[in-house]
């Protein structure tokens, strides 16, 4: 590894946010998946989770989604589990949500530990998801289409929580814990 | 056409932005195209530029995308062709550029006339449409991964415009020229 290679990897994982996290509540397409982890790893989260959709299982295997993008996917067979896990972490869940009833998305304080759910392409976030959420969150839009790509509405929403994180201070704090930090260097060495 | 329809559209054109555009410098794949101009929908822009690759003139006609989405897309042979439009109408001219000598997008004054220059998927943007440029922007990354997809870097910085021009008052006034709001309102009332 060349020393401008460790470097950059080092000061990556100095930026890496560990209490911030997006999770795709049905994954069907994996474009869709792929440009969220892209954004996810170019503000700073370190772990991004997705749902399986049943009959799609074999999509996580075999994709090198994770390894390319340094970002860690963890696929789950239900919102329950994902959410299950991101409330160990003490993590405000938000849901988005198409509604009148749902705020403003720049409303929420992302400095805070936090999950963003994001729903279905076709059939948006489910009613579980929501029952299981803190907040319920709208990125406004005034024109004649009905929603944003997954993908758009994901990195629209990031932004806001690398805007604010950084105001607040929280890059280049490096919050990985030592063993995290170890295996990826090793790992990242040998591409 | 339903009253409620009706009202729909007459607010959509209320909040119309016809002083803030944005252009994809090299289009092959209609999927970015078509998130761009829904996100663009979305935030208020009227009018989208693209510039046509050789050998994929094709795709311009036959889409759907002009009408379905509510927005203009204007289609164009070389990028100084949209960008002279752009300079008629007094914008100023944006291109969105992966260097250290670009300034954070942020730092932008979105409500002035605002034309924001997209690259291409491989290349990035040109020289030509650097040198027609009045400031060169970039969205911070702080990951491993190098660049945005092109339709998430747009519509992160569209959604900056929106924030700025929310703040400032410029939604809801009308900005349309009456010929151009009669044709919309004929046209939508015929799906
Ligand atoms: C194409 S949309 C789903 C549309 C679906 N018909 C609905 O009513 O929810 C796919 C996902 O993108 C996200 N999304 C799209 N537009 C959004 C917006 N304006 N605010 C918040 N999230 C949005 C949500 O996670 C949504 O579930
Ligand atoms: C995939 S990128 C192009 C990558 C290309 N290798 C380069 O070096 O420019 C496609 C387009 O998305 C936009 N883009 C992607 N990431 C961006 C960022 N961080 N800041 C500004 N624009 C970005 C730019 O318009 C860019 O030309």
């Amino acid at each position: 590894m060349t020393p401008e290679r460790l470097a950059r990897i080092n000061q990556t994982l100095d930026n890496r946010q560990p209490d911030l996290t997006i999770c795709l509540e049905a994954v069907h397409k994996t474009h869709n998946l792929s440009a969220i982890v892209r954004t996810a790893d170019a503000v700073g989260v370190h772990d991004v989770h997705a749902v399986l959709v049943q009959g799609y299982q074999r999509m996580s295997s075999g994709t090198a989604l994770g390894s390319q993008n340094w970002v860690n996917v963890h696929m789950h067979s239900n919102i329950e589990e994902a959410v299950s896990q991101m409330k160990a972490q003490k993590m405000q869940v938000l849901a988005t949500h198409l509604s009148s009833k749902a705020v403003d998305f720049r409303e929420i304080d992302y400095t805070k530990p936090t999950a963003i759910l994001m729903g279905q392409e076709k059939f948006g976030i489910t009613p579980e998801a929501l029952e299981l959420a803190d907040h319920h969150i709208v990125i406004p839009m005034v024109g004649m289409v009905q929603s944003l790509n997954v993908s758009v509405a994901g990195a629209t929403i990031l932004y806001e929580a690398q805007r604010q994180r950084q105001l607040a201070g929280m890059y280049g704090q490096n919050k990985l814990s030592a063993a995290e930090r170890h295996k990826i260097l090793f790992e990242g060495g040998h591409p």
